[in-house]
């Protein structure tokens, strides 16, 4: 079945076992956000538990505090009320395994997609590719505790973001499911 | 129990029942990506039908083709192989309630959170704040489905995005759970 169909048919059951979901509010219920990685094995509804309506959930490539997380994180505890936030990256992430040069060479080359072998990604397509890879930041992981670290520490210091709100620093392992806190990273909320 | 505390115990659990979830690949199995709100109710691997490992799930306020959310997805295609994307705002989003002048009034006045009554937020806070709300582009909406419009068709412009794939514009109602296709914008995606 064709990737659109399977999305359909499963909201159509969503939609009927819905009940009382019907009702909840706007504002997070129970107060939190979480910024954390677009990849797929992540379900921060499963490793946080997370019912629908609890807590804001932002994803982008990597987890990464880009301005646009930012920007979410402010309208979150400005506009509704989130008192508590975490970063959380994972275990084997595909931001580790490029650089922006390699990106923006793989993307000049062709807008096909890369394969990856034991040395990292490589193109196999044929173009046509685009030089506009060139000019952006990929925000690529070369460490990943020292990523969180700095990730909060971006959030942290932004103009926009109040001292009182706690921001934990985790990294989730997807072998294990498990959330594995870096200690450095959430004093660097809690001092301020 | 505290917020941190509750998140911890959930993932302890998540971890005792993680089970094959432990040898899932990088890559979205089933090769598809979906950029929609944060908000609270909004469940993507409920309301799309996704296990670990199906999908790219990209989050941000209101569910915008930011820079970053475009990003995230020529990462999720040019190394990840997704080859279909979904663009998914929703009914009641907290973007469609303000404006980037209210915004960096409110944050102007206080980085405490606002009030909202029947005219929209308004400051409850006694300061400081910080004029730096005014250089933002929040990304409000003030038409859903032409924020769902906009936002393929930014995608579909860029010169990072290959023509082949196509992106299928969604509203989800937060009253039903459903989704309902806005056929303007999943036209812009095919028509390439």
């Amino acid at each position: 079945m064709p990737v659109l169909d399977e999305v359909v048919a499963a909201n159509t059951e969503y939609v009927r076992t819905f009940g009382a979901k019907s009702e909840l509010a706007l504002p997070p219920a129970r107060h939190f956000a979480i910024l954390t990685c677009m990849d797929a094995r992540l379900d921060p509804a499963g490793y946080a538990g997370l019912s629908e309506g609890d807590a804001h959930v932002i994803r982008n490539a990597g987890g990464r505090a880009s301005d646009d997380a930012i920007r979410s994180l402010v309208i979150s505890y400005k506009l509704l009320g989130t008192a508590e936030w975490f970063v959380v990256h994972h275990s084997d992430c595909g931001m580790e395994y490029f650089t922006d040069e390699v990106m923006g060479d793989l993307l000049e080359k062709s807008l096909e997609t890369a394969a990856i072998g034991a040395d990292g990604f490589y193109d196999v397509g044929t173009g046509p590719g685009s030089s506009a890879g060139k000019n952006v930041e990929w925000l690529t992981i070369s460490d990943r505790e020292q990523s969180v670290v700095d990730d909060v520490r971006r959030i942290r210091n932004h103009p926009l973001v109040p001292a009182r709100i706690p921001i934990y620093g985790y990294v989730y392992n997807v072998h294990t499911g498990g959330l594995e806190e870096v200690a450095e990273a959430t004093r660097v909320g809690r001092a301020g």
